[in-house]
């Protein structure tokens, strides 16, 4: 093995890209820990291509039980934050994957609520 | 609030880019989901400009308390996944920053050793 | 120098990370190359911390001369692609810096209008 | 069209992550504006899972013709900054797809050359 292989091996893995408001945010929008990595093994599964991962996909790669993780993903439906949606390929078979982008939005609408609350804020003290 | 700001508010708060290698092999390297978290929060602050997180700074963005924090960081040191190091900037001034390349080169280790394993069961099926 | 010092460069380095609709559809909103490279550049330092890179800084790192760099500048500004905004810094100074949330509007009309197109497009298939 | 609609646009659309390495150093290594430019859209519709993308699909995407596609990548070629190399898919069938490990390896082979000229000048500037 030599030393230019490790780079190689790095680089071809392909990176997954998350904003930063998931992570400075999540906890606002009552996503606990847990299902904060879970969220983030979704989108990862997802970036490499495999869009609807299974429970046993998410056993492999964390210290969860299976019960554990469909009771977590469960959760993630039951509060919007993943849905599963369909899909038509160029071969006309339908195909499922989770959808992201509610909780895209959830973190959006916090951050909205902020900056008007920060804008109130200022108004009362000019208003004095 | 205009439809247009939403995505101003989302394309300004930046990315935090992880290689694939991290969620397919963390698990493989002995690291736990709550390291693998607090990790990932690390390696946002960094990527947001601040190198040297407090323990405050983690537990304001999750559900540990600032004792699990600290333990898990010493834990994380302790493991060699992450280093204090120390840089001098412009003015001459020392700063420290949490260092992650050992926690990358663990992952490429063991990537390097499943080929390796591999390749040795394949020249023993050929010699078979 | 070893074989580990190669992965720590390339991993400290950091990334840029662009929509992927900047390649499909910049040409389709009239930016040429010679632009597109120039707005990546901007980009990239942006991500690196300096937010308003001189023509200087994009010679040093182009085939371009500074004239044409300032003349790329200019078509940019004109066409609405990028802005100058300035921010209140930390310390109370004013800084200035290029803003591109504008360009990213722009590829997101386009993708609205293109899809409101196809469902234009498939009505008057239905009506028949 | 709902202004929800135009952040599910732009997050549905997936990144290209592209190595800071790659803005600040192309031009060290001889790498001319228009086949950086070229080089990326290469990068960009592999990330989008087009790993062998035809000329055309590069002058859909850019000013240039075809004829000049076509002499760009063979320049990129010789130059060994990407190579066409094969692959064995699940199905049995071969694919080709272009690599960029060499491009990589070229951007750290610089920087190396730096640090070590580097260390050069201090050795000489403390011997004196």
């Amino acid at each position: 093995m030599q030393k230019r292989d490790r780079l190689r091996i790095w680089t071809e893995q392909g990176n997954v890209t998350i904003s930063q408001l998931f992570f400075s945010h999540y906890k606002a929008i009552n996503i606990r820990d847990e299902e904060a990595i879970l969220l983030l093994h979704l989108i990862a599964y997802g970036e490499a291509g495999i869009h609807f991962p299974t429970p046993q996909n998410l056993v492999e790669r964390t210290y969860f039980s299976e019960d554990k993780v469909v009771t977590i993903l469960q959760r993630l439906m039951q509060k919007g934050l993943i849905q599963i949606e369909q899909h038509l390929d160029q071969n006309g078979i339908h195909y499922e994957y989770y959808a992201f982008h509610q909780l895209w939005e959830l973190l959006v609408d916090y951050m909205e609520q902020q900056q008007n609350d920060v804008k109130d804020l200022r108004s009362k003290e000019e208003e004095g």
